[in-house]
């Protein structure tokens, strides 16, 4: 059992996903950990599934957490508000500017909540998906700017590092104008591309590759759940969905004269852009533009990896990340390496000393 | 060595990601192979990794396969129908109707020409990326409708399934159609969304998680490639955008008035059309499936990854796949390990004795 930096009792609201998960976490440090839910088969399956105990009328909880559909969250943090008038309320919700405006038009006490949204989640839904690491390295929003302490931050902030998440503070604004960029929108373009393939032939589908399965994985969310996040963020959404669109009218509009002078350009101008775009996602593997990566060729026979790596381990440097591809049919593997830019020249100068043939990263 | 259908000599014009494939492919199953580029140092790139030999007088291939950028393919298979009279010449390029037609504007024999394409790929290209399974279980169209014999569509069905591949037959148009749907327009969508985060901010995109990061992932793809590919099938591929701008319109309007009537039940529709759409998709998502994955947690510091797999090769297990997740602001690195699914339990068993917290298999 770990210790918790999280003091009291924390109860959570709503035994969902997210609900069951963090119970789940919180319950590993050993918190004395409530779980609720408005409906009692979800909540009796929580508690079978290790997320928390029941409540009890001697509850005094420090922390409260509502993990319940957007749309009902203010209400449920009105409710808690005031049938906890020690505790400090946040929720899970994936919008943060549209629940504080209905706290506050509810005229809740909204000096002891503080928003929040942990940027985690699976496409299946429930308690029976939920899992203890499920926000583990995952970024945390913790909403600023609605007056509230350092002290009650510090609480928002321990819940966070409890759960192994990243707390990263933003003003409810600033959230909900980022989340519509890296999430609400590229929901919208993948359910839209998903769309179009309800018309296609079964044949055309036949020679579907990963590409189009990870372009439209996400198009297989909830509805229910997504109505409401559109709704409470349309405003910010639509703004970047008409950017797309006018980028979309150019595309369209070059392809309509594909030999015209000038279209190729036009059309190569979108696609470096592209790269440009995917290429400032951070931590994505082989493109984390905060690495240098490099290509290690590996003898496909047992030991050689560890050899690799334990020799990088012995020249004192750092693997930021590594993937080895291995084809069957190759004399050999490829180990793909990233490492800070600073330590580069020292690592290759380092393997080629011992013999490895290093080739110089791509892209 | 494994047998193979193909009889006698290939040629492979074209020592890129895919020409190389094949020649591995191929030469894994004992097939005399021959590979040819017109950059030297490519060429003995594809050579030292074991993708053929160099081409001799004496050569006699009865198949060649022409694996050079769309927009060079008419004229290379045309020198190689010329090249040698008694070969059959395919290519593999992403557009089928168009090369066909620049070849009978070049006047070339096309009696001996079946055009081809597999749907395999990788973001990176080059010889180097080459995988000898790169087209294991994939569709590969045969390209029909232009008059060839029974005989020469056996000649490339062979070839397909010597690299464990699956023949599709097609006509050129239907094949053209096709890929615009699960292919060209996926790359324009997901282009122009990894576009928009060219103007995010850096917190905003610290925010990003794996949706997005499936979303955009084929917008890292090589725009030379692209902007020939678009080019050669721009009027499909605009027929399909065009329908794709109907519904973008749509939502737009309603999410610019959210709260109008009959709003969230046009929202709800688009969202069931996308779980409609993505639901058609053959086959499952994600993961390789015929591997079993698990995530192992290993201290940020150096040795440490080496240590772990010192001690998989210490249980005689091997690894087929794996990947280093190292995520902001973490102590731990997740390391993803694929092995085969009848030592998964030997794995875990193995590695929990020795003190590694090894997280269920996720996704």
């Amino acid at each position: 059992m770990n210790g918790s930096r999280v003091v009291g009792q924390v109860r959570i609201v709503g035994a969902g996903l997210l609900g069951a998960s963090i119970g789940l976490a919180l319950r590993s440090k050993g918190v004395d950990t409530i779980v609720h839910d408005a409906s009692p088969g979800a909540l009796s399956l929580a508690i079978d599934y290790g997320a928390g105990r029941a409540s009890a009328d001697t509850d005094n909880p420090a922390l409260i957490v509502v993990a319940v559909p957007p749309d009902q969250t203010a209400a449920v943090v009105a409710q808690e508000l005031a049938a906890y008038p020690d505790a400090i309320v946040t929720d899970v919700a994936s919008v943060k500017a549209l629940p504080l405006a209905e706290l506050r038009a509810l005229g809740a006490d909204t000096s002891r909540y503080v928003g929040s949204h942990p940027l985690a989640g699976r496409e299946r839904g429930g308690a029976i998906s939920a899992r203890a690491d499920l926000f583990v390295g995952r970024p945390w929003v913790i909403a600023t700017g609605n007056g509230e302490t350092t002290a009650m931050v510090g609480v928002i902030e321990d819940l966070v590092l409890d759960l192994d998440a990243v707390p990263v503070l933003m003003t409810a604004e600033e959230h909900d104008r980022s989340v519509a960029l890296v999430s609400h929108v590229p929901q919208v373009v993948a359910t839209l591309l998903a769309k179009q393939l309800t018309g296609g032939s079964e044949r055309a589908l036949s020679l579907t590759g990963q590409g189009l399965r990870d372009t439209t994985r996400i198009a297989a969310s909830d509805p229910q759940l997504w109505i409401q996040i559109l709704a409470a963020n349309s405003a910010t959404v639509v703004d970047i969905l008409r950017a797309f669109r006018a980028d979309l009218d150019g595309v369209i509009a070059t392809l309509e004269e594909p030999g015209a002078p000038g279209a190729k350009r036009a059309i190569a101008e979108t696609l470096a852009a592209g790269n440009a775009g995917v290429a400032r996602l951070p931590g994505k593997h082989g493109q984390d533009r905060r690495f240098s990566q490099l290509v290690v060729m590996v003898d496909d026979k047992p030991g050689e990896l560890a050899r690799l790596l334990a020799e990088i381990g012995d020249a004192g440097i750092n693997l930021e990340d590594l993937r080895l591809e291995h084809s069957p049919g190759t004399l050999v593997g490829l180990a793909e390496i990233s490492v800070l830019p600073e330590v580069e020249p020292k690592l290759v100068a380092e393997l080629e000393t011992r013999g490895w043939r290093v080739a110089e990263a791509w892209r």
